[in-house]
C-alpha cells in the first residue's frame, strides 16, 4: 500500500510565492515517492501543488467535493467524486498517512482539526493555526516545504515499528 | 420550520462548573422555543447541555457518530444515527441556525471550523478558538449563557428580513 | 428517545391516488405517536407524506441532501442539512426505526438496499423490490397504509424485549 | 484524468470459480490501462478483483468504509479510508466512470441503485439485480468478463465525444 500525504491549505487564488511553495512541496512529495492527496480543485494551494507533483511525475490524487470532476485541476490523475461537499474533508484527512497544511481559511482548519481528531500527525508550514489547536500536541512546524519533507519522513518512521 | 440550535463542546468529561453552563445553556434554548441540536452521546457538554433541554421540556436532537443509538445521551428525543464518525459533524453545523461553542477540543474546533465555512454564525462562550478562526470575521464572544441566548436571538434577526 | 419511521419513496410527482397513500401514511404514523422521517424535499412521496404528518399533528423530520433548506418541504418541522447528497439515504435509513417505502426509483431501491444491509425491517406497500432484494429475508409486503403501521407495530414490539 | 472502473460485488467470501471471474475481471481492467476501484476489503469480489488487477501491474483504489486501513485487502494500492461505513458506496459509484458488478447482497445492491441514481452506466455480470433497478434502462448485461470490458469500452465511447 503506497503512503499517501495530504496537502491542504486554500482554495482562494494564491500569490506567485504560494504558489512556488506549494509547487516545491508537490515536487518534493513526488520526488519521495509518496502519493499526493488535495481537495482536487482547479485552484489555490490544491491546484498548485498537484502540478508540482504532476510534473515531477509523481501520483496526484484529488478528493473533490462535487459528485463530479467538474472544476477538478488538470494536474490530478485520480479524482475521487465524493458529492459530499466539506464531508470530504473527513476524507482527505482520514487517507493521509501525514497531513502538511499550507495557509487557509476555514475549511483547512477544519481539515487541521479533523487531522488531530483522528490522531494524524499535522505539519503546519509557516503559519500559525492558534493555541487551541496546537493543545493537542500533535502539531508540527516547518519553515519551508524541504523541512516539511523532513518532518514527513520522521513521523513516518515513528508510525513504522 | 423550528429554529435549530446548535451546541458543541467537548465530549470528554467536564467538571461541576462547566456542566452548569451546558446545562443552563440548554434550559434558555428551550425556554426560547428553539430545538437543542447536540452530538448526541452520552458526556461532555453533549449530554449535559441535552439534559438542560430536556428537562425544560425542549426538543433535543443528537447527531450521532454511530449507526446505532448505543451510548447516546439519555436526554436526546430524535437520534440521527449517521454511521459516518467525524463527518456527522458537518452535519451537526449545517443543520444549525446559529453555531454556539463551548470549549473543546479538535472534534469542537473542527465544529466551529466547518460552521465558519459554511457562512454561519458561530457563539464562542468564555474560550478563544484562535486568531486563525477570527479571521473569517464571523466568530462573536459571549461571556456566559445568557449573553450567547442575546446574541443567538441578534444573529437570527438578522438573518429574517 | 422516540420512535422514528421513515417513509421512502419517489421524488418524482405523484399523481393523485398516490399522493392519498403517501398521505394517509403519514397521517397515521402521527396518529401513533411516532416521528415522521423523510427525504425532505417539496415533491414526490416526501412532500404528501409529510404533509399528512404534519396535518395530523406528528412531528415531521426532513433529512435533505443540500446544505441549505431551500427546495424543503414546507410540511417538515426539522430540517437536517447534510450536504451529503445522496449519501443522507444512509442517514434517512440508519435514523429510523423501521423503514416504510412507497414505489419510486433508484433513489428509493438505494434506500430499501441501505436499510436491508444494516438489518432494519423494510416494509414495501404495494410494489416489488426485485427477488435480490427479497433474498435478504427483511423485506415485508403490506398492501396498503394501514397494514404497512400494522406491521410496523409488530416490528418494534420484535425489536423490544 | 485516468479512467477509473469500479467493481462492486459481495463481500462475504466466494466459491473458486467466482473468485476467477473476479480475478480475471480485476485482470482484464489493469490490462486496458484502466484504474480499479473496489470496496478495498480483504474479503470476497473486493479482494479477488483487486487481487487480479494488482498482479497484473493495475492500480487498484479500495474506497473503505472504515477510519484506518485495518482490514484492507493487500492488493490494492491506495486505501481511500472513509470512516463513513456504507456512505462510502456513494464514493464508490460517483468516483467510476463506469460500474461494474458481479453478484452480491445489499451492499452491491444499494452500489448498483446508487450508480442508478447518479446517471452510471451499470455492467452486471451474470445476475439479476430485478425489474425495478431495470426500469431506468441503464442495465446492462454482460454473461462474462470479456463481455463487461467490451461494454465498458462502448460506455466509456459515448461519454466522450
Amino acid at each position: 500500500m503506497r503512503t499517501i500525504i495530504g496537502v491542504m491549505g486554500t482554495g482562494q487564488p494564491i500569490d506567485p510565492p504560494a504558489q512556488t511553495v506549494a509547487r516545491l512541496l508537490g515536487k518534493l512529495i513526488a520526488e519521495e515517492g509518496w502519493v499526493t492527496l488535495t481537495g482536487g480543485r482547479a485552484s489555490g494551494v490544491m491546484d498548485a501543488c498537484s502540478r508540482g507533483a504532476h510534473e515531477a511525475g509523481g501520483l496526484v490524487l484529488g478528493v473533490l467535493p462535487d459528485a463530479t470532476a467538474d472544476g477538478a485541476s488538470s494536474y490530478i490523475d485520480i479524482a475521487i467524486r465524493t458529492g459530499m461537499g466539506d464531508a470530504r474533508n473527513v476524507v482527505n484527512v482520514l487517507s493521509s498517512d501525514v497531513v502538511i497544511a499550507l495557509p487557509g481559511g476555514s475549511g483547512t482548519l477544519s481539515e487541521v482539526a479533523l487531522a488531530l481528531k483522528s490522531g494524524k500527525p499535522v505539519i503546519v508550514v509557516g503559519w500559525d493555526p492558534g493555541a487551541a489547536m496546537r493543545a493537542s500536541g500533535r502539531v508540527i512546524d516547518a519553515h519551508d516545504p524541504h523541512e516539511a519533507i523532513e518532518l514527513t519522513r520522521q513521523s513516518l518512521a515513528r508510525r513504522r515499528p
